[in-house]
């Protein structure tokens, strides 16, 4: 296996955490985000979506999806496991590790994206060139207060995200809230639940990762 | 279990269309989304998210996302197998149904929920009240042109999406396009690999779900 990654971006920071829980040592390879070395024709020939993580399995194969990547590792290194146990609460973490990006990564991504200097026509990931839009910037802080929001909730009584233990949905949701630092946003200082989480899976060595 | 639908709505139907490939018969209730119905407290109290498709499970756990529900029916009814055969293949199942969720759906739903007068304030689902951003419409136009090339090129000699079996990467694409009329997107003359395969999952009797 051959792990394409870039070591200060937040999507493949999922997978390196990922490798650590299960302790895998992958040969990686850095892609240079910041000089656009994921546009050139070299990583394209490898990931047409010009996007990392990727994972080159050994039969060739390209996986561009964090979560096609983890589903790869649990099936081939099963321990310590990251889907939980049976279909319940395979299902659960799914579903929170689903809700994690569609309305947390994205809503960081869109203030991100579509504010930033250094963004100008990268709005979305890509080979497509997209116009910064300065009104989805603003949305996203909307939606990244609402996910704080549904976090803290969530986490009342909770100990991890998705299921009684640590798992695919707490790895997602934690590098998403580290993440939103870069637009300055953080949880306020009521959400107590979603505080001690943090400081709870921030504890853990692979998020050194 | 009781599932939560709309019979006229394009998410809830990837689920139809599961639950008709695995032959399952599942109680279902109907929620009105053109009245506003999932906004309603007695929905709410059952998926906060305000969204369908959703899946009360017998323990009374309820899933919310169209991955969780497709899981938790392939592990307790594994056939006929929709996440393919081993590692490889259910990744890639889970890569190609990701990649039609965030480059196709998200497109035609930006470019839906962006300019329909009848979904002012609605431009994202769920218990948000968010105004419609014109030029995120016209974003998700070209985000669907490449959606309908990435189809075109990928299903060159290839029957289906993911993997050489029909897997749910292919019910989710195929609803996406189906979708797309919505918005009178439809695949260029030229896209014959596309059109033929859209043919070929047209053609299987769960699709009519």
């Amino acid at each position: 296996m051959r792990f394409y990654d870039c070591s200060t971006a937040p999507s493949p920071r999922r997978t390196r955490i990922l490798f650590a829980e299960k302790g895998i040592d992958v040969e990686t390879v850095q892609v240079d985000l910041a000089s656009g070395e994921q546009l050139g024709d070299e990583f394209r020939a490898i990931n047409p979506r010009c996007t990392v993580p990727a994972l080159q399995l050994d039969d060739g194969t390209v996986l561009s999806e964090n979560l096609a990547i983890a589903s790869y590792i649990e099936d081939t290194h099963p321990e310590p496991p990251l889907f939980g146990d049976g279909p319940i609460e395979r299902a659960q973490v799914l579903e929170w590790n689903a809700r994690a990006e569609s309305e947390g990564l994205m809503a960081v991504a869109e203030v991100l994206r579509n504010s930033s200097k250094r963004m100008q026509n990268r709005a979305l990931p890509g080979p497509l060139d997209l116009a910064q839009i300065p009104e989805l910037a603003q949305r996203g802080r909307l939606r990244l207060d609402h996910f704080f929001r549904l976090l803290d909730e969530r986490l009342d009584g909770r100990e991890f995200l998705a299921i009684g233990s640590f798992s695919l949905a707490d790895i997602t949701a934690f590098v998403v809230v580290d993440f939103a630092r870069w637009v300055k946003a953080t949880p306020t200082p009521e959400q107590k639940h979603l505080a001690a989480w943090f400081e709870r899976v921030g504890s853990r060595p692979s998020i050194q990762a």
